[in-house]
């Protein structure tokens, strides 16, 4: 009896926190598409609101005690695992006093209108002192959670269950030297030294873009009855509600950016379509790390939409309407071109993870204390150069690009690189169970793709970590090795490398 | 020190509330212009969610007990009228029994259901069962509400606050006998006999529709920065938060349709745009009610948008982008075109009213209980016939032709009728102060006219009854003697009665 009582009071904060949690989505999406700009003041209201009740639902005592007394019972298959999961967020919320998210939570909004401001200007000074503030704050943050081994993991954690520096440092390191071996070897290539862009420079009418990207949205699985295409500054995808998923994208010259980047998103959104209904208003309906949805999006992304494949289908379809000469290698050329950007997100498959490995490297030293704020756009400076090859002409287009560090989003960066190899991993284990898989590709028909995502990946939601989600499917955990193969298999191929 | 610990609590919970309001308000925006279809299950939970936290919070204790402290104490102005607004709602709120609540917003969830499919099928057989479950609950509801006089007045009160029914009724009567003593002189006249729409039969394509729905919003008072028109099946206003209103329109062959509506619309926004930012978030920035808000956008739509010299700043402009053959009177004529419709949101300036007096003679005998739901079509069709010469071919476009009832909503209807009367008040008092203020309509120009409407309406928000707000600038209450005349006025003129 009291068993039911308690499981029935659990699964009742789990669907009110989500039904929060969604609601705040829209507030969100709604921010980035369609409100009227004067809307802003009102929106951060009804935001900190929701975001505050949320808070206190999952640091509820009464919540906790009921969590406490389940644990101690032998529950069903399920269950037991949703308590685990529910137990570990609610015992890690309640780490942080109520103060202290209150004073980050103000410190970050603080932080981020300066970041908004210094980017413009191009004038780090203007940033410093808040970065320096979020620090601090994020160092006191891993102490009170206080996980084991380096005080960054206590961060990490939060974007990847169970990940650790310990695990990444060495993985990140000997993909970071693979990764600059390609590039050099690429670099010196006649193809690279002779490579220019031609028909990515054309026209690429609005209207053309759009028709691209619902068309293999709705390909990758995005109906018109349960999702949407809209217009924002940054893409995105958020899950508003179950059969709610919404994606956006802002059409630039390029029209790769629109392409590419909706197929990124529709890889995040097929993921949320396709999590487990049996537990629609539990946490197992759930992702199980930022680094396995990135899996997803950068599935579809690379493995697919960047592959000869894939392009046999669309380049006749962009050909007819973007008289793009006929010229498919060409095409499938500039769309894999690679060239050292100072942007992570206009970023080539070779150069991506170079950027988050840098990223990765000064978050571990900036929470260790080896390195200090002030210092922050010499360091990043230095790397670019070593890595790249290239200095930033200022702080906008290097140390400061991204939003990240502004909001107080310490741990996240890492898994953009855990997802890129991943989707290597998935790739190579599709490919072994379907050898013939290309040609379904070839022909615009991902139904078998579909189907064994959703089968191995999608339906598991929150029920195992990403690693162990990874491990089933391709009998070992995060190997970088896949993903430098890879890349060495198909980009010596595009540059003749010997 | 208590006082303010109460004022600030009771503050806290109104801010809330409010947040909560405008988190709805954006649920159901999204609903009806972007959700994808398949989001509805979810959006139902999200909703019932918060709207049971809302709820939740006005029938508090801790609210009451603090609002009883304070009705004893001699506040300063606005605060003494903020506690009596929020005593007023909370112990309303507080009559009707949680178990109540539940069942009757059940019940209006199936029987809206049910309307819909009763009205596709055209089968008021299948609507009855539930309207009579929705009119039990109502009948209940005015017990629990238990205000003075007729047991209808505790339902009206809820959108008229402190209108009665022992008021409306005569003010009414005298109205229904003058707009059909009107109706039948026009009918009898020549110009009548051989009318025909001529001009607005012709082809409107939807973006001039939309450059014009634009148009006149933004030159009512709504800039792009806090307000937006959308489109839905039908149009609304919501307001989501300070400077962040939102419009829809629905594009029909009429032009007059989206072009009217979003007068009308955009009237109910100007009122909620110029509500006291200084009560931001207590409950005195809201409308006095619903007649007053209606008064607004029948303001609008028509004492300016249906006038003569309106149309002499937009005859040319329309005439240029649809090709009016450049005749003015006919098309003013044809957008002040009498004709006995069936259905309420379709009708004429002069047959409107009288569909709302037909709903709320039945809603007052359904509440009292002197007739039965399932006579409704028969009583329906007797009084179309009486009232407007015809019969409607089905129920469709008769008893079923609105959804209030389906959601039990009751007392809603007259307010429409209440705030016709209202606009023709508030403009024959402007007039007064500006007697050639048709001059400034005649060239776009609505300053003086928002101005007004600001400082006589818009600006006390809920500090006053509307019936208030309306004495202190008419100089009397609701009076139908002012509508009729205009009536009289202008469709003499127009049908060349004698």
């Amino acid at each position: 009896m009291e068993i039911n009582r308690d499981l029935e009071l659990v699964k009742k904060y789990q669907k009110e926190i989500i039904l929060i949690n969604q609601t705040i989505g829209l507030l969100e999406w709604d921010q980035q598409t369609y409100m009227p700009k004067e809307g802003a003041k009102a929106r951060a209201e009804q935001h900190a609101f929701l975001g505050s009740l949320s808070h206190e639902k999952i640091i509820s005592d009464e919540l906790f005690s009921a969590i406490e007394r389940l644990k101690k019972i032998e529950l069903s298959g399920d269950d037991r695992i949703m308590i685990e999961r529910v137990y570990r967020d609610a015992s890690k919320a309640r780490k942080l006093p109520k103060k202290f998210i209150e004073e980050l939570s103000k410190t970050a909004s603080l932080s981020f209108n300066a970041w908004q401001d210094a980017k413009k200007e191009k004038d780090f000074e203007l940033f410093k002192p808040h970065l320096e503030k979020i620090i601090g704050l994020k160092k006191k943050e891993a102490k009170f959670i206080r996980l084991e081994g380096h005080p960054y993991n206590s961060l990490l954690d939060s974007f990847e269950e169970g990940m650790t520096s310990e695990e990444l440092k060495p993985k990140f390191e000997e993909l970071k030297k693979e990764l600059i071996n390609l590039l050099r070897k690429i670099e010196e290539s006649e193809t690279y030294k002779s490579q220019k862009r031609v028909l990515t420079k054309k026209e690429f009418p609005r209207e053309y873009q759009m028709h691209f990207v619902k068309d293999v949205s709705k390909r990758i699985g995005l109906g018109e009855d349960y999702s949407r295409v809209d217009f924002a500054e940054h893409p995105f995808m958020v899950r508003i509600g179950t059969n709610d998923l919404r994606i956006t994208t802002n059409i630039k010259d390029d029209p790769f950016f629109s392409f590419g980047s909706s197929i990124h998103e529709s890889g995040h959104a097929l993921y949320e379509l396709n999590l487990p209904i049996e537990h629609e208003f539990n946490f197992l309906c759930d992702a199980s790390s930022y680094g396995l949805h990135e899996s997803q999006s950068k599935f579809w992304e690379n493995m697919i939409g960047l592959s000869e494949s894939f392009w046999k289908y669309y380049f006749e379809k962009f050909n007819s309407k973007f008289e793009l000469e006929n010229n498919f290698d060409k095409w499938l050329n500039e769309v894999n071109f690679v060239f050292p950007g100072k942007i992570r997100v206009e970023a080539d498959e070779v150069h991506y993870c170079l950027h988050v490995i840098l990223r990765f490297e000064i978050e571990l030293d900036l929470i260790e204390g080896t390195i200090e704020v002030k210092d922050l756009p010499q360091i990043w400076n230095e790397k670019m150069q070593e890595y790249f090859g290239v200095i930033p002409e200022n702080d906008s287009e290097g140390v400061m690009q991204d939003v990240h560090w502004s909001q107080g989003t310490f741990g996240y960066f890492p898994t953009y690189a855990i997802g890129t190899i991943y989707a290597t991993q998935l790739f190579e284990a599709l490919r072994k169970e379907f050898p013939e898989i290309e040609k379904d590709i070839e022909i615009g028909d991902y139904s078998k793709i579909k189907e064994w995502l959703r089968e191995n990946i999608h339906k598991h939601g929150r029920k195992f970590t990403s690693e162990d989600i990874i491990k089933n499917v391709c009998n070992e955990g995060l190997n970088p090795g896949v993903y430098i193969k890879y890349l060495n298999d198909k980009y010596s191929k595009i540059y003749h490398l010997k």
